[in-house]
Parts: C-alpha cells; structure tokens; sequence
C-alpha cells in the first residue's frame, strides 16, 4: 500500500546517499531535519526554512500533545496545513520528551504517567497512544515509543530498558499497522535502535526490530552524555548489523563533526535543536568554526558573517550588525542567527551528498575538519 | 542646496495627499513611519517592512546613541548600511525618550544630563549634540531637540517649557546649518509644535518655528495622556498656522482612528509602536477592530486573521495558528503578527492616500469607523 521507498543512489566506504521517496516530496540523503518543536521551527517562516535546503521537519509529539493537543490539531486538517508546511514531517514518539522535561513520571509496562510542563494536566503516553497521536497529527514518518535510559548506566539497567523498548516496538508497529489504509498511503513507521554503549546489546536490539519488520531505522538513546568517541563506536557496532535498504536515522545529533562522523559510518537522517537553539543564542556556525557574536570583538566587525554563506544574515549584514542585535535582545538576531545555522548545516549535508556521489568524501571529511577547527582568523 | 522637497498633489478639504522627494526614495503622505528603534523594526526583517508598503522608517536617537553608539554607527558606514535600510530614515532627537526611559535626568538651558538606562552610564543630550547624533547616523529627517511635559499640566509650566524648547529649536537648526554641504545634501529639519492643549501657546509656537524656518513642521507633546478629543481639538488649532507646503508630521500617533482623524485635519505623517508591539503581545488590528489572539475562542478559529489583508500571516495561516503560538510564546507569533499590523496600517495609509486623490475621503471615513466600530461576527 506504501508509496514510501528509500533509493540508495550512491556509497562511499560506509557512507551512503541516496533519496528518500514520499508523496509529500523527496528527502535527500543525508538530511538534516530542523527541528519544529511546537508547529513551527523557532523564529523561522516555513517558505524560509524551505529556502534554507531542508526537505522534511521534525515535529515533537510531547509538545503537540500537550499543546494545541493532537485532536485539535487533526480538526484543523492536520499538522502540514496548520504549520504552512506541505514537505514531509517526521514526528518522534515523544518518549525522549516525556523522560527529559515531564514531571512525577511513572513507567509501567503499560506506558508512562505523567504531568504536563505546561499547567501540570495528568498525562498518559503508550506506544497505542503514541502512534495514535502521530496518526491525528498526519506525520509522513512515525517513530515507535521507546524508553530512553541515561548514559552511562550499568548494563542489567540498559537491558532491562531495552527488553521494554523492544515490546513496545511491536506494539507500536502493530498499532501503526492497525491505521486505515487512506491514511498509511505513504506513511512509514522506524524503529529505535536502542541498547546504550553496549555492541551485544544495540545487535540484539538491531535484530529484534528487523524481525518485527520497519521503513526504516533509527539509532536512539545517543548525544545523552557519553561523548563523540562512544557514540562513534556505537555506531560501528550498530550501523552494519541494519539492512542496506532502509534509511537510518541517529536521533538528535548534532555537533557538525558529529553529523559528518556519522554521515562516515553510514548515518541517512538528523535532527538537533542545535543549530536554532544557538540561533537564539547569539552562536553561530560558520566554515571555520562556530562564533559567538556577543563577544565584543564583533563590535566594528564589517565582515560578514560567514562570506561563504548565502543566506540573508551573511549577504546583507555585517558581524558589528549580528553583534548590537544579540546584545540588544533584538528578535532579529534569533531570526537572522537561525536562519543561518540552519542554511549552515543544510549546506553541509549538501557537500556530504556531493562528495559521496562523486567518491571524494575522504578529502572532503579531512578539508572540513582543518577549516572548522582552525584557529579564528 | 537640498533636493528634500514636498510635493502636495492633492486635498479634499483639510487633508492631503502628497510625496516628499528625497535621494532616498519618495515619501508618499499621509505616511506611517514604523518605528526601528534599535536599528530594528522589531520581528521584521528590512525587506519584508518594505513588502508592507513602508517608505520611511523611524529610528530612535536615544536608543541608538546609547547602543551602539552614533559615532560608531558612523564608523561602520551610517544607519541606512547598518540595518540594511536603503531608502529614508527620520530619526527623532532623543528627547521624548530621555524623559520617559532614562534616569536622573537634570534638565538646564545647556540640555540634559541623565543615566543610560541599559548601564547607568552619564550622557548628556543638548540641541547641538541631538543634531550631531543624528548627522553620523546618516538620518534623512533630523529632529530638533525638545522637552515634552507630561499632560496635563498648568499653563505656566507649558509655557516655560515652549519657551526653551523654542531656544533649542533654534540652537537645533543652527546645528544643522553647520553640518557640511555634502552631508546635507537632500536632508531635512524638522521644527516641533509644543505649547500642551493650549491652542495660543500652539500658534504662538508654530509662528516661532516658521520665523526659524525648517523643512518640515511636527506636532510634539500629543499622545500623552490627553485623550482622543483634546488631541483633535488641538490639531484644531494648529494645523491651520503650520505652512501649507511644508509636510506636517504627529508624533508618536497613534491608533488607526487616530491616525484616520489627524489625516482629516491635515497631518501628513506618522509613527507609533503600536502595530509593532501589540503584535508582540499577540493583538492584531483587522478592519473589523483589534483581535487579542490570546482569546480562547480563536483556538479552533480555521478563518485568517483579516481577509481583506495579503500578508503572509493572512494567507498562510489560520487564527487558530496564531492562537497556538502566541499562547506557546513562540517567536514566529511576534514576527506574523508584526508583519501583519504594519500591513494593516500601510493599507490604511494607501486607502487614505487614494480617497484624498478621489475626493472621497468623508464617505470612506464614514465606512471605515462604521467597520472599525462594529461588533465582531
């Protein structure tokens, strides 16, 4: 019934690009997905998230059900029509959320309790519930529920975490399965890798879910605090026990190196608030690292911000300008400072599909890490 | 010297329509200046003001000279580079603000010594120092310095203050005189009307500053808690003392019936944060009244915000996204609603510009209060 279907196009060493087949659009791979937490990617205009390169957003389930909540959001025709974004949506299954911002949680094998953020409303979330929300909200692509223990832990609590998060995979996938037809037309469901550092762990998690059978997969419970370098190994172990076939997505990640770390050992999709959240705080990523435009040597800077960049922060407006604003608190600056993060990281999946079309992706890894980390000029 | 030059095309009875040519680009009167304090209009970036229809922006002397400072917007190549604001600029003296934000302000003949609100830094604004301030931002319309007290007041107290204001508003013009001939190439002066609700101190103060001689003429120290009616009844008794051929501009006014009432007793220009900062606090002004989209029953509102309004916020969204948004504190809610209100005043402005031309001013006023007025449906 599905029209959702991954193209691998090219490879180079693990790395792959390919396409990513919807009827809401194609996504290249690799993406990046700004994250649009609460029906909109913070101080940003869809058409110019759009301009910035990005083919699909993430939307935050925790968030949308709390507020405006997910039936309200399927009375108003879904959460495509009432963002102004027709592109293909990603919504995670809010389990991430619910462990990180909620309070008074209690996970049962049910699914958990807890009280909302916002205005302390009793909530309940299950992978039932979850893949029922996403089915209201109308995601393009439908993330199972999953527990998301924090690292480092020892590992009886990770795979007691894990045995969990397995069942509630197929829960979810069935519920998911038990969508109407209309709606599942182009409509894919991902599993979450999850299993903490542990290699034995992530392969059994990896296997499990091919079992049940998913449109693609995800790497979970990763940029929790355990560092680049045991979230590279990870990922070793992780990323070739996935089928070829299906696209692989590393949930909430990250830093740039991160992404073209990831990207190497076999990575397709992204999402992290980091460059918006930075946007709004005076950072900036450019191709020679990142910058913090509060810092008072920006003050008569007439350079631009990254004169490699095309967005409107970096052709019409000098660092001095990005400066004064961030230092004023001055709206503008989020606006102009996300804008170019996100045109920033959407320019660098850019490179990395290129390189890796063209078999270059070596030297272009190798040309990156000297320009980000070199010394300021 | 100056090709600043006021052009009056037509009138129907006491309002004008009219353009003030500058090298900058044409002011088409009556004009709403929206106000970019901070070389900013809040939430809006440069080019999207220009899509709302504005033709000259305000910046605030006050703001400016405190951060980033004029001799450093100087250095960096002027105001209009700065911020990216290619065509006119009217800047106001500083005046208004230092009595209304600074602190321990001491007023003498000399000027105004007072404390940076941002960090208590001593400064000092006199006529001459308001003008250089003005001359290093690169500001198109220059503003004499003046004090406004606060209404109401007695009469005596009125009168002591007109009668500085009008010694400042000379030692002001001297200033500009001074400034050099290519710096004042097409740049203008504007005097300002004081004298409180007193329509002799009002006339006396009109005939002073038309002795001086400026470019154009301001009504000053309205807007100040006086009400709609004295502010009217004063226009009253100004309006027909001020030059026909020179633009006449109310500061600081105001709200659209305010606006609409100034225009019918011949004002030509305008600025007020309302548009800019009730879209912040999420009110919009629609033809049909101000909306506060705050108001739970725009939660399931799917109808735009203003029908008759092409703005993106009108086109794109519905009420019931505003809702959620303004509820949620999220950035993109300022940035709609801004963009919005400035469209809603430039469509006034250009409703107002044609029934003057037409001769049909008095029927679209009738319209507008009777729209403006009405229950909402």
């Amino acid at each position: 019934m599905s029209d959702f279907r991954f193209e691998l196009l090219g490879c180079d060493g693990a790395a792959r690009t390919g396409a990513i087949h919807t009827p809401r659009g194609d996504i290249r791979t690799p993406a990046f997905m700004p994250v649009g937490t609460a029906a909109t990617v913070k101080a940003m205009l869809p058409q110019s998230v759009r301009d910035t390169g990005a083919d699909i957003l993430l939307g935050n389930t925790y968030h949308l059900m709390l507020r405006p909540g997910a039936e309200r959001v399927a009375r108003l025709g879904g959460l495509h029509k009432f963002m102004d974004w027709q592109r293909p949506i990603l919504t995670d299954s809010g389990g991430f959320q619910v462990m990180s911002l909620a309070s008074l949680r209690k996970i049962t094998e049910e699914g958990v309790r807890f009280q909302s953020h916002i205005d302390g409303h009793a909530e309940f979330l299950s992978p039932e519930r979850a893949m029922e929300i996403q089915r209201l909200l109308g995601s393009d692509i439908q993330m199972v529920l999953d527990e998301c223990p924090a690292l480092p832990a020892e590992k009886p609590v990770i795979e007691k975490s894990l045995a969990m998060s397995m069942r509630w995979a197929k829960r979810s996938k069935d519920a998911f399965g038990q969508q109407t037809d209309e709606e599942k037309v182009g409509r894919a469901c991902f599993g979450i890798v999850q299993g903490g550092t542990y290699a034995d762990l992530r392969q059994r998690s990896a296997t499990e879910l091919m079992e049940i059978g998913f449109d693609g997969y995800a790497v979970g419970g990763l940029a929790v605090g355990e560092g680049q370098q045991a979230m590279f190994e990870t990922l070793d172990a992780t990323a070739p026990h996935l089928p070829a076939d299906r696209p692989r997505y590393l949930m909430g990640v990250g830093k740039p190196d991160d992404i073209v770390g990831a990207v190497l050992r076999g990575i397709d999709m992204f999402d992290c608030v980091l460059p918006t959240r930075s946007g709004r705080n005076g950072q900036a990523f450019t191709r020679t690292g990142a910058l913090n435009l509060k810092n008072a040597r920006f003050a008569e800077d007439t350079a631009p911000l990254d004169p490699a960049c095309a967005c409107p922060a970096c052709r019409q407006f000098s660092r001095a300008y990005l400066h004064h604003t961030v230092k004023s608190g001055e709206i503008i600056a989020a606006m102009l400072l996300t804008w170019h993060n996100l045109t920033y990281y959407q320019d660098l999946m850019g490179q990395l599909r290129g390189a890796i079309t063209e078999g270059r992706l070596e030297s272009f890894v190798a040309g990156f890490r000297r320009a980000y980390a070199a010394p300021e000029s």
